[in-house]
């Protein structure tokens, strides 16, 4: 998979494709009752919707017919528009964690995984899970990753993976799974490594599924007991060892797309509070001629804006080639903080109606919340430029 | 009902009986699944907790064997222990709309009306529900009572009511309501009224229960049809016309009773959060070592004593007599805008496991959002503050 | 004068050479005790590093030698840079007013007027002042400039005008008016006439130059009352009646360069606070090491991203030839509330020394705190964005 | 000095005395020119002013004729109203430093200490300098105390001190000064010690006044070298080694008394602003009815009210007999942050008028932003509730 864009007024396409979609064919489906206990749309809801997108050519609309992948600039564009409902990423193919594993395998992944797992996504046929993180009270990674305590092992010609993981999204219900391990011993000791396994598999169990805040993600966000699962070696994803790496690789635009779905949800969270202060009234006049509800739209222009500039700046950092670590960080904190900003400013604009799903403002306003936390929560970003700080600091000391 | 307390010691006898209550007999049911579909726990649930509070002699700790009522800085202390868990309201019986429903029958009811309506209610084996707030966008009453649509009309011996109704919380299942409207003609028109009736009544249609961002309130907040309600001219609370006259008595310190139950829901969610923060490493340290989180658990600590302070501090101000509806918005606003730092703190410092109903931080982040609404948004109550600097200002020039 | 640009290496170089000018020469004045009662450097100084800048060849370095105009989004750039030093605009010829009142000149000047007038200015040989805002208690033109009450008369060949000014900055000094006035009568009767001026003219009467908290700026901000201004027709600024357009030309871009400037300045004092930070200990470690510090730079960095984005984006509105009112709105809140925020951090990381005049940092904060307000508070913003919010609701309804 | 207290009644009176004095005495100087350069008021005028307040009966307030110390509840009363103008507490003597080495001597003067230092403080003949803090670069003593380098050691009958001291308010003019040094040698090495001495003394070097964002004490803040200052052993303030502990006597009550009077600055500060407001028209009405403005005003009541309470809180806590670390922590956080707010909105309020000297509103914003780094910035108080909820946690896991 290449990244060689779709040029401007082929983006504008796509967009507009995908934003008519959504509006007119998704957004209906907002208050389908066929949910599962958590929240989420049931697959089948799920795969009703991916059939109209095919039908509509907005289906995984990132990734071009010939493979080629939209640049991150081209892909910001396309996915805030898919996120303009809730349901939007889930019915054209965009939604995490697939957009991310695809991005992984398409970047990392041999001509033949790619042609047996990454062909199924692409087509819309499945969902995918990312089994990274693990349990915290059990000292498992989080936001460290180097406490990773699943193990890998070579056992002849397979590997065998002991572990325990959590906030496995989407993993109930996923028939493809990137699983990701510590190699406890072998010339990778240490290092971690990626591996492509079918799904369900009797030695991944699934314990238990939380309920969370936030309601988007078909399968929750699992937790897991992985119990000698054996992989055939030809399934890991790269090479021994390189795990890291290549969750570096994953890691960026996976963030950054996240900045774009919610983005565009708060688009639409701004659009219906905007459309309610223009009709209620009180006290004498329409909500938006009370300054107090005036501003707070006011601030949400700003703040969507200030969003929207920093994932088009983010996008071309990564489109330019670097990893992007640190514009990452910096793009995460800032959107996802502004986008809560909006979000509850949408419900507080809406008062009693806001906190009802009358509108998709109120799980608006909880997706957000999590996604504070998903991806590195607000405080490791700044732990983590804080770091660079004091790195270049002393880099230009010694200069 | 006087209001003439129970003394220092004996109010910190209730306040520690309610806590151990709460504490050991309430918390273990949080993962009871007896819940509607709204999350909020089966009557079921609520009559089994307070068959175990009458038995412990917890069951409405606020209100005297003699019919007297704590004073409403005793209050303070004691609902804040009873709002230790979601559920310690429902369990003691010091609930909303329940515990503001009693405080105005004991104010303003006659002795027929209490023993009709208020034993019941006070005994914990009915829930009631208040009719004041209408639908938002058919232009009734919200935070602006003078836009009341709902109507009485007398006939005969009895009044007429026709009208639409929205958030009433706990209608469905409720056994009494108390219903307000606006009289038509007579003497009191355009005056409001309130009545007293038994629930269920044919004439008041449920029309649809919301889905919403809390989840603490059997029977959810009500959208319904008043539709030819017939209610017998004695089941009138007090005088015809005086009907805004008794919501500001009852308004006050059913704001405050929300500060109280909240105040100590997220004094438990803090107590989580440190705890997890005091056992969880990251980084090579416990989190709480982490000055990024160590900073918000202070700032946590900063907010609870501040809302405490405004809680204790307005509650006097209605003890000595007065109707307190400055001094309550000052309170409500400050309360609910720290109640909403400290929750939304605690879902942070607890990363992943903070989005998850594996605590009730999840559980007491939404039901606060809700709060920063429920009784008068921010912004209402800013606005009249506002008003009230206004007029002031004009009377000093006057003088 | 045109807006043809110097292309993206040319900018480059431009503003590497305000970069090195400011750091190498300009920063070591900070020090020079030449200032007015105000803080401001005396006009002394300010010639003595304007000689210096023309040596160098960055003096008034927006303005090509052909009298062409950098573009919005190559001035950004390079007055930026000339902002790392609050002496640095007043060095290069960037500052407010002049800056503004060059760039109005050009747009709307005859080529008499600019030979006479803009010409100096651009030599960077006198300084100017801008007559528009009015005393706030008698009733003047502040943010809402259709309250202006200065008039202009036409008598013959000249127009006579009286009128009462405040917050003239630079009037004191300055040699080149620019004076509004609302037409009193004649064709253009009740709307705004612009004209030049040469002062110090005896009818111009300076009554009080308040302190004020910032102090970069020579002369201060002047109150005048403006007596019998006797002044040729052909010294008006364009047409009769168009004054409030002109101001319009005039406003965004200058809102713009204020925030240009102020970026350079927190750029600078976030290096500072950084510097500060990398070398003090305190409870065992470096301040940066404390989260509590690291973590208020890191914010530093994501806001002076966010405040740089932001001004790229309005002045590439701008340079698409829209007047940017909305964009310019939205830009002055966002980066003025961003600076504030940084200028605060930087205030605070570096404790005691930070509220001292020892570095620039205290200086800064000061005049950010005044940038809030100057060009329009951010509640006129808002205000104006609300009025747009509802303006699009009611055109989209219509359509 | 015994803290015996005055009575409700009788601390009514003095409040309202001390009130009525500024009001009408003080205010009106607030326009008087004699100022030193950094802006703080000469001594000259402070002697005038403090005679009329010795004719008033309202010099030094918080000390009862016999001697006797104010509770903290009552000080904080009076010493609020003290504060209604920045000049208010330098006119009545309840200004810091004084008021705190005041209370220090008070607490642990010997009686013949007292007669000579203590006394003419009291009588408000001199102003008096503590000589703890030390230059940040330099390494020295800051918000942590175990830093100090300043030494003392035993020769023969004196001790004789060496060391440079920084921020040391009033030092310039001061006739009294309080030293503290660590011991370098004997019983008491590595301990801290306090000392008293006369002012000037050619062994204590002015080295420099930095000009500060602060202008509201006389003899701002000065660097000082000690060179071989020879004390005699009868002027050490109570024992050898005991000076930290003596250090936190002072600490808590400056912390909150300083909380008090620049309570009453902002409480001024809204006045002035909400008054304004009252009067300015903007777009058609008053500035107050624009609730973009009347909502910040509201906020600053409730930010008042809120930072009153934490004072009269920890002011209880204090009068119990406890040190109050914690408690003094969490409001000095509480109550600086909350009163930077209201200076802040002040400001905004005002426009254009508010950045300058026309009212006291814009000395005051400067005044709070230094408040927030006295005594112990923001951070580090967090930073030592943060090490409490870890102590806390750890005694609940043992017990």
């Amino acid at each position: 998979m290449s990244l060689h864009g779709a040029g401007p007024e082929r983006t504008e396409q796509i967009a507009a494709a995908v934003e008519a979609f959504v509006r007119k064919v998704v957004i209906p489906y907002e208050n389908d009752p066929r949910r599962d206990h958590h929240g989420a749309p049931l697959d089948e809801l799920v795969m009703e919707m991916r059939d109209k997108a095919r039908a509509a050519g907005v289906l995984t609309p990132h990734i071009l017919p010939d493979g080629g992948h939209l640049t991150q600039q081209e892909t910001a564009i396309v996915l805030q528009k898919s996120g303009l409902s809730p349901l939007g990423p889930l019915a054209v193919n965009t939604m995490a964690p697939d957009e991310g594993n695809m991005y992984l395998l398409g970047k990392v992944g041999s001509p033949e995984l790619k042609q047996r797992f990454l062909t199924p996504m692409v087509e819309g046929r499945v969902r995918s899970a990312f089994f990274m993180t693990e349990p915290a009270l059990e000292g498992g990674a989080g936001s460290d990753p180097s406490m990773m305590q699943t193990t890998c092992r070579l056992d002849g010609n397979h590997w065998v993976i002991n572990g325990r993981k959590a906030f496995i999204t989407g993993a109930e219900g996923a028939r493809v799974g990137i699983v990701m391990a510590k190699a406890a011993d072998g010339p990778a000791a240490g290092g971690a490594c990626m591996f492509l396994v079918d799904l369900p598999d009797p030695a991944i169990r699934i314990d238990h599924v939380p309920n969370t805040i936030d309601s988007s993600m078909p399968g929750g966000h699992a937790t897991v007991t992985i119990e000698n699962l054996r992989v055939p070696a030809d399934q890991m994803l790269g090479e021994a060892g390189e795990g890291f790496k290549y969750a570096q690789v994953r890691l960026s635009p996976a963030r950054l797309s996240h900045c774009m779905r919610w983005h565009g949800s708060c688009q639409r969270a701004h659009e219906i509070a905007a459309d309610y202060a223009n009709r209620r009234m009180a006290f004498g006049k329409h909500l938006i001629d009370h300054e107090g509800v005036g501003f707070m739209l006011a601030e949400n222009l700003i703040d969507l804006k200030q969003a929207e500039l920093m994932i088009q700046w983010c996008a071309s950092v990564l489109d330019s080639g670097s990893l992007g670590t640190v514009e990452s960080s910096i793009t995460k904190v800032a959107v996802s903080e502004a986008l809560m900003r909006i979000a509850d400013r949408c419900v507080q604009v809406m008062g009693g109606t806001g906190v009802t799903d009358t509108t998709i403002v109120e799980q608006v306003f909880r997706e957000v919340r999590a996604f504070r936390i998903y991806d590195g929560p607000t405080e490791v970003h700044k732990w983590s430029l804080a770091k660079k700080i004091r790195r270049d600091w002393k880099a230009a000391q010694s200069a």
